[in-house]
This record gives structure tokens, C-alpha cells and sequence, in this order.
């Protein structure tokens, strides 16, 4: 299982998930919520194609394979304001807050004219 | 010190080096030959600017900071062709190999009229 990394921050209206996946491809991300209160992003980091055939790999660091990222949230979220969106192998996912229960209008009460 | 992988290749005609950069910015990469036969690759991922001035850090694994990977050169390379290029933070740096001697044409060889 190939390694991520990744930032938890805190707005306002929001939690922001900053994910380092390491393949270059979105469209080979994916990001769902399980039991109502998991965030998990996985994927995997193909081997790239090679136009030259005559390759030999000398050193290989960067790992290939699958990985899988999870992240409990917190019950003050509201699972169907998520938002994702990746840009130079940085993936972003933003869940928001609930919002506030809309406080009722006093009855009767005064209206300047 | 932030940590940086790469991957080292050898084809018919070159070194290839790829490196994943932590910074998304190629222009805060260094890529330089030191003593004639050492690369080494710098840089420095720092802190993104946040739009939201009330951010909160909850968790922070990507490491910011500078990073530095050195690559010891074979005596077979041409230091003088060299290219990299970035995308996607990768950076992908070809060293050359030397070009064989260029064999002598034979004297006096006949040729076709």
C-alpha cells in the first residue's frame, strides 16, 4: 500500500481535507463516505507507460500500487455538502458544517414602520 | 527536512531522474551540478496561503520545509545536456550519456558512382 499524506483544517463552515495522492490521474480517485461518518479517499498509482522499451529502472522509490486514506468526522457535518476537487496530485475535499437551526421570528413583534 | 522519492532510469541514451516535489511551484525548484558529477535537486515547500484567515489545523502530516536529493552522476554522462522539465509535481530530470567517438571514415574507400 503505497503512502499518503495528509492536512485536517478547521473553518468556519467547513472541514478541508488536503490528501497528497500520489498518482498523477483523477479520474482514478476515489472519495465516498462510509457509515454515515467515514471519509475515505483511495486510489492507485499505476506504473506509467514507457515510450522507450529499452528501460531498466536503477533506483524505484516511488511506490506503486494502492492506497486508502480514512477519516472519521465529527457528527457536527453535514455528509450531503461535500465538495472535491484535484490539482497537481493535491486532492482537496471539503466537508461542510450543519448549518445553525434557523432561529423562528418572534410573534407579534414590533415593526418599525 | 521534507522527504522526497524518486525514481532513477537508464536508457539507451540517458539518465533519467524523476523526482515528486512536495511544492506544487516548478519555478522554487533548483536543479544544479555540483562537482562535476553529483545532481542534486533543491527546494522548499512552504505553507499555502489561506483565503480564510480562522483556519484551524486539526492534523498536519505533509511536511513543509526544504527538501534536497542528490543523484551521484556515472563518468559516462555528458553534463553539458541536461534538461528537466516539471508537471504535475514531477520533475523529470534527463542526463545524456556521452555520444561513442565518431569512427574515422576510411581513406581512400571506394564509392559508389
Amino acid at each position: 500500500m503505497a503512502t499518503t499524506l495528509a492536512d485536517v483544517k478547521e473553518t468556519k463552515d467547513a472541514y478541508v481535507f488536503v490528501v497528497d495522492v500520489p498518482g498523477p490521474r483523477p479520474n482514478m480517485i476515489n472519495v465516498k463516505i462510509e457509515e454515515d461518518n467515514v471519509l475515505v479517499v483511495s486510489g492507485e498509482r499505476k506504473k506509467e507507460k514507457e515510450k522507450d522499451q529499452g528501460i531498466k529502472y536503477l533506483r524505484m522509490e516511488r511506490r506503486l500500487g494502492k492506497y486508502l486514506k480514512k477519516f472519521v468526522l465529527l457528527n457536527n457535518v453535514d455528509i450531503e455538502r461535500i465538495s472535491a476537487e484535484c490539482q497537481d496530485r493535491v486532492l482537496t475535499v471539503t466537508v461542510a458544517k450543519k448549518l445553525p437551526p434557523e432561529q423562528k421570528k418572534p410573534k407579534g413583534a414590533f415593526t418599525n414602520p
